[in-house]
């Protein structure tokens, strides 16, 4: 028996569009037993009752793990996984990435640990069709991803412990392919050049530890204008947490959560976001917690 | 008697087009003496003669500081000005920069420093149009700039020592404004992404001292293959420089001038570099720095 264990994530952070991506602590967890019959059992635990999956096969954990099988050429084992979820899906928190970085993980785990970590984040990422959520998911800290000529590069920065963080999730789903579908297909130059400013003065400013004008620079110009028509309320969300405090706040991946910053006074931020939501009609969750570090985790 | 130092810059570095920019251990040097008399002489100190400026208002030293003098509402003195500036004109390594840089400076130390540095920054970079040669001129090193609201926000990071740079400076020059002229009003999604994830991946490169993918790091996609008709020999001089060890490679601001990062076998490169060039018919001078990461200095 082992277990994998996965941070949620969130991506882009305002001006890093398919670019940055930040772990939370905020997990998913996977027991895993090999049994001797070879049929997948998959159990998902919830808060008091455990629910059996009947179809494994079309689980995108399961899926992941097959994959990595059929790459290796051998026959994945039977097994039964527990699933233990704390990512809400379809709220722009990495729970389709998470769970495939938890498979393909598991799946090298029962290999043996035959592939290099970035063979594995590259199926990832096919997997999951782009990489700002995979690879925090598996390196953990704030990461900033490269794909060039079909490999996945990155750099990870450990994210700063002072920083608290703030997750509005409204009770409403938004498909990441349709916040996608609205993108266009060319930007303007002053807009280009507006994300490159910010998203660079954003990483040193996180390098730096000079959090002054991160507010600024977390204000993106290319994909929030377009999908805020998706999230009622979502710049009074932002001007709201600003006017509490938030150092920053930018959508999270394709949303519809909303991520603020804050080094004190978290739950004044919080409630005015949850305030500012509910006065478009939308209820919203509000969680409080850190940033992770370390990625993906497998215990024995 | 004072005089102020200021160093040549190199902007975009590749994908971080109007964003990023280092400065370089090579100065343009200005000493400055009040006079009795209220005009201003200006002299060019060259290799072996003193060459004198017969219209010192049209010069852009003297008129960055006529500007700072303007806003203090307080009347410029009369003063002998002698400039010696081993940064060459129109290279792409900022000498209009380290002009106006040097201007407001020396203005501001005559006024007994009453503006703040983002003050003089903001008017420098009005007059220079764009602030990535401007910021690393003022504050060394490798910074990266963020323009918003009209104000003018930089964060800086020391360059590694371990890291050469080899300019590639051809015997031509390219004017700033034509090497704009040819830009693009909208660039795809695909190539801001593209750029985007470059210039990130970049910083967090020199950030965590891992120099192996700065290499694709550094390939530009939005002005380079526009403003390459300019340079004979472009593509050639980045393959032979990479070919010999090179780190990296990238125009350098507007051009024609052609940066190159190394940690060893400088020369090598340098002269790959030259012989490039000369394949294309282009003679150039190869110089060898380091990172400057002390921007302007005041000396009394």
């Amino acid at each position: 028996m082992f277990a994998v264990k996965v941070p949620a994530t969130s991506a882009n952070l305002g001006p890093g569009f398919d670019t940055m991506g930040l772990a939370l602590e905020l997990y998913l967890e996977v027991q895993l037993e090999i049994k001797s019959s070879r049929d997948i059992e998959l159990y998902f635990n919830g808060d008091d009752k455990e629910i059996i999956d009947n179809k494994p096969e079309d689980n995108l954990l399961i899926r992941a793990m097959n994959r990595v099988f059929q790459e290796s050429g051998r026959e994945m084992p039977g097994l039964r996984v527990t699933v233990e979820n704390r990512i809400p899906f379809g709220k722009g928190l990495g729970s389709s990435a998470a769970a495939i970085a938890a498979g393909v993980h598991a799946a090298d785990f029962l290999l043996e640990q035959r592939f290099s970590r970035k063979q594995l984040l590259k199926w990832a990422v096919e997997m999951e069709g782009h990489a700002d959520n995979i690879v925090p998911a598996v390196a953990g800290g704030l990461t900033t991803v490269m794909l060039y000529d079909g490999q996945v590069y990155f750099q990870k920065l450990d994210f700063p412990d002072e920083i608290e963080l703030i997750v509005a999730i409204p009770d409403f789903n938004l498909p990441t392919e349709k916040a996608r579908s609205i993108l266009p297909e060319k930007i303007e130059l002053k807009k280009t050049v507006a994300n490159l400013q910010r998203a660079c003065f954003f990483l040193a400013s996180i390098y730096n530890s000079d959090f002054n004008s991160i507010n600024m620079a977390m204000d993106d110009t290319i994909y929030q204008p377009l999908r805020k028509q998706f999230i009622p309320g979502f710049e009074q969300v932002l001007h709201e947490a600003g006017n509490s405090g938030a150092l920053g706040v930018a959508l999270s991946g394709a949303g519809p959560s909303i991520l603020a910053f804050t080094i004190n006074n978290k739950e004044v931020i919080g409630e005015a976001m949850q305030r500012a939501f509910k006065a478009n009609g939308i209820n919203s969750r509000i969680i409080y917690l850190r940033a992770n570090n370390s990625g993906v985790k497998i215990f024995t």
